[in-house]
């Protein structure tokens, strides 16, 4: 059953779409650089994925200044997207990220995070004059 | 059934898990901003979002440059989480975000985008000199 | 007296080598886009030149963590070049940016500014829990 | 003679602003980190100038799409003011930033780094489908 059968079956009771898309990654990034974005990019090297992430985050931000809806989903999409590359680059997947924010979330650790960089900043700012 | 039960069912997914982190936000981003980083960063408006989205950007490119897996997987995390603010504070859901590279994969299209991007960036930049 | 004879005399300093890029800049932006870079970014807009300045901004980032002193330079001189249109388009000069950086320092103020983006900062995250 | 005194003096002739500001980061760096935000931000380390890179990047961007060009000033000198902090991390000068510009310049060359860019881009991103 491929992706796409996938979607149209409809069945996607646990199904995960990161999950399917950093397969779709993986089985890319060695294709032809000639057919591929993902193979292309993974040709390029590292560095240039992280640029796109920096462009990318850039325009998610310029989507939500506009207050585009339609554009602030795609350059979101277009964001995650390009992370999925880069954690793939690290030998990492989406559900490394996702337990990370489960695990936050478990400890009612949204905040927690936060709390930490900002007591980190605290520290480190007092004394500004 | 909580989160927490819910993790521990093994039936969590990721797009549930990003559902559940939407929740969350909703229920927080009007709560005590003493108490709560999501309401102080929505109290402080949509600018402070999207500072944020540019800086977590940045400390996932140099997690990425250190190639400490850890650290990736933490910065993604902030990263993820911070559009889901922004997100958020435009009425979208992650959801949006998901069916979007769900299209776009069904149409074989991870490719699409970025083969539409690369078209314009091609006619634009042709005749450089 | 052209920019080279300038230059040759040794008579040159920062702020005539920003100021007259600028009115290189000015000079080209309503130029042929097929022929010239700053007319193309002028022609696609501010939306263009804005995403030029997060992805150099990537750029400078990725460099320092390398340490190529050669590479830090040319991305910092990408990235000041693209801020350069930026300020054009919106009617200012690196005068404006250079008198801004004189007043603080001149207030003793390079500190000015961070003392009171700290300050504002620790406020706001104070009762972070 | 001090760049305070330089400055009141107004013999700015010949004179440099980024040059003079570079001496400034440079004499602070190693003050008391309690006092001053140069310091403290070079006793944080070289990762925290890079994340306030992307942060200060970021700034620029909105206020531009603001608008505001009283903004716009002040977060082009808040972006300047932090390269200048990195350029110094990495025993460089704001002069060997001016120095590739007016080579570039002076090769016509403005053009010349983006037509590079652009030749490359367009290499990679041939047969894009």
């Amino acid at each position: 059953m491929t992706a796409s059968d996938h979607m149209k079956s409809g069945t996607r009771n646990g199904n995960d779409t990161l999950a399917r898309l950093a397969a779709v990654v993986e089985s890319r990034k060695s294709g032809d650089p000639a057919k591929s974005y993902v193979a292309r990019l993974f040709q390029k090297g590292g560095d240039a994925i992280l640029k796109k992430i920096g462009e990318e985050a850039t325009e998610v931000v310029m989507a939500c200044k506009d207050g585009q809806r339609d554009k602030i989903v795609a350059e979101v999409a277009d964001l995650w997207f390009h992370t999925l590359l880069a954690l793939n680059a690290h030998g990492l997947a989406p559900t490394d990220v996702l337990a990370e924010l489960e695990r936050r979330e478990g400890l009612s650790g949204l905040e927690e995070f936060a709390a930490r960089k900002a007591v980190e900043r605290e520290h480190s700012e007092k004394g500004t004059s």
